[in-house]
């Protein structure tokens, strides 16, 4: 199968909300009237960004999940994508398994395919995402405020998890591992919940080099500092609501510099508690107050007694590791 | 040095026309009122799309050029750009260059880097390039009508002739290969022209993978055939000017179907013809007429007799070679 029939088989779609689509020197969008167009893109590259042998289907999912999950954290609501694809070879029952996983949640999140790339070449795909915010509503890393809350979203570090007993550092029991590994390799994005966000949190990021690195971002745009309950972010692990019993240490760490959570972590005033609870609900998506912003910079993180934890949590670097 | 101080050094500039640039989860685009996003996407890969010699500067200017070139051929203005950059290692001598050579472009078209992502890979670039255009202004590959004339931009086969010359199948005089060379290594994007040609051409397509194959695609969409004097194509090979002499069907090979033209084929109606010469002159770039579209399916070339040639060209496909 050639080049073309291969985007013609598994990557031409009809659009219904860009005017053109695949199959042009270009697509073109058309923003609504007082719209934005929020755009992230992301490459995942095999054995850096997932493991040779992930299911194809899944791989599709997170492919465009990473980037929907930037959308999330701008508060943007997704429109459309592009795909660069580069393979080693023509495998039709791997295309078709990613085009699956791929299209299932595109689908969920009414955002079409409307452009691409496909070559040969080592496995890497890169999606560059399209979303709509209106005008001056975009979540930014900057926004946030001393005195703020500070959230998050969901759990955090099961990915991680996943991978270290991937690596055979840690032993779970298979079903365990079975849900850790599904964080890992299908991330849901936060789409709603950054939506309903809008307007009332003052900063938003998503996580997905770990919540310190990442936080790390937020407090250096906003020139602000923070203040983190450990305490309240271990209980955050999924696998310790289902038993799982580790050293603290490997705790903290899995949950605040494990990684690929594609959680939010965002800002608001205290007197809008009530607003995000219910953005929270809305959004079907639970939330955590785990600190606040404060004017002193830097990154301040507690124990369960209230006193200073010294342990440093290093982030995610591509090139540091 | 790690990846958000490698970000920091090279890749990021301060935007002036978008209202958001690199550094969040998102940029921010904000097309004017009435306008269309034109978007295009190309994955380059090394060892396929370019030599691992190539010099880092004429990369990162072709990487962009690439791109821009996608929305010459729909008659965008250039917007902004996002960058994706898997890296072997961080050669800062090779990053400087790039950037060098990628903003070089990049200034001389107003079109600013907004956002990207940065890994540790195989060495492989990804740009999505954002343009305007009027709403329903765009050129398509559809537009073509039977009686139109057939145009191509500037000179064609220069960048496959010095490809044939690093292969070591054609030998040439070191001025005329390093001419060649730069037509390989640092296309000019059409982008003035696709411009000036909005409201005057039918149809519009850059080409890349050759002449007759890129043709095949706006034929195929616009539900035509064509007619191509080969005779009217054979001198646009710059290097014949400057005195090569080669076998008339290696000529027409490299013309014809030769590959990283990056030039425009376009139709207009006949009676356009004073229309595209002014549009040409106003870009500052020479077109040609090479022929017809006709109602009859198919693509016929003639010899400098008017008689058929049967030989067939094949146009470059990633996965059939």
């Amino acid at each position: 199968m050639g080049e073309f029939d291969l985007i013609a088989r598994y990557f031409t779609r009809p659009v219904r909300r860009s005017p053109l689509g695949v199959g042009d020197d270009c697509a073109l969008l058309q923003p609504a009237a007082g719209m934005q167009l929020a755009v992230s893109t992301d490459l995942l590259v095999e054995g850096r960004h997932f493991l040779s042998t992930v299911d194809a289907g899944r791989l599709g999912h997170k492919s465009l999940a990473v980037n929907l999950s930037d959308l999330a954290a701008c508060g943007a609501r997704p429109l459309a994508f592009t795909l660069s694809l580069s393979l080693p070879q023509v495998d039709e029952a791997w295309l078709a398994g990613f085009a699956a996983g791929l299209f299932a949640l595109a689908d969920a999140h009414q955002c079409e395919l409307v452009g691409g790339d496909t070559t040969r070449g080592p496995l890497c795909i890169n999606i560059t995402v399209f979303g709509e915010v209106p005008a001056g509503a975009a979540l930014l890393r900057s926004g946030a405020r001393p005195g703020d809350d500070l959230w998050v979203s969901g759990t955090l570090g099961d990915a991680r998890l996943a991978l270290e007993a991937f690596r055979g550092t840690v032993s779970l029991p298979q079903p365990m591992f079975e849900s850790a590994r599904l964080r890992l390799e299908q991330p849901e994005p936060r789409v709603a919940l950054g939506c309903a966000l809008r307007g009332i949190a003052t900063s938003a990021i998503d996580l997905s080099d770990g919540l310190l690195g990442d936080l790390g971002h937020v407090l250096a745009r906003s020139g602000a500092g923070a203040t983190v309950e450990t305490a309240a972010v271990t209980p955050l692990l999924a696998a310790t609501r289902s038993g799982l019993q580790l050293p603290l240490e490997q705790l903290q760490a899995l949950v605040l510099a494990g990684g690929d959570d594609y959680e939010l972590a965002f800002t608001a005033p205290a007197d809008q508690r009530a607003a995000v609870e219910a953005a929270a609900a809305q959004a079907g998506t639970p939330v955590t107050r785990i600190g606040r912003i404060d004017a002193e910079p830097g990154l301040r993180l507690l124990d369960a007694q209230g006193r200073a934890l010294e342990r440093r949590f290093a982030s995610f670097d591509h090139f540091a590791t």
